[in-house]
């Protein structure tokens, strides 16, 4: 039976996989990214702890739009929003 | 009510939280971050579609065995192993 790690990442899997178009299915564009962003981290993005750094993730996805990420990419991204607006980060946050 | 997306990142944070010594709350070191992804990705790593690749993950990991990792870095671990381990990413790992 998965872990429950793995179940996590097949997860993520289905939800990028999901939002690749006809194009490459192993790539999305940032414009896409940030939809999917918006739309699978609602709660994150509602409660920030670390505001600055999520609009600073945002814009970098604007400033980028047509650029694509890959799946890895994708996760890099998903982990430094979680990292923005999870108050378990918040002391980390504080340490910069 | 939390998306797959954020139910997936805080089994993530759970996980490496769980992992996280006394010493630094929020790093743990190359050698306890091996044996945390034997143990969490046991299935992933038992089919591996690209054994080199996972080879060379692990072996980063023993060469380095006291460097510290943050939660980004566990990620995108994570992320390195599953497009490894993962049949939905074989066509990719063709195209390398």
């Amino acid at each position: 039976t998965p872990t429950q790690l793995e179940i996590a990442m097949d997860a993520m899997i289905r939800i990028f996989h999901y939002s690749c178009k006809e194009g490459d299915r192993f790539k999305i564009n940032n414009g896409e990214l940030k939809m999917l962003l918006q739309r699978h981290l609602t709660e994150f993005l509602s409660c920030q702890k670390d505001p600055e750094l999520v609009d600073k993730i945002m814009q970098d996805l604007d400033a980028n739009k047509d650029n694509e990420v890959d799946f890895n990419e994708f996760v890099v991204r998903v982990a430094a929003l979680t990292v923005a607006c999870n108050d378990y980060f918040v002391e980390q946050l504080k340490k910069k």
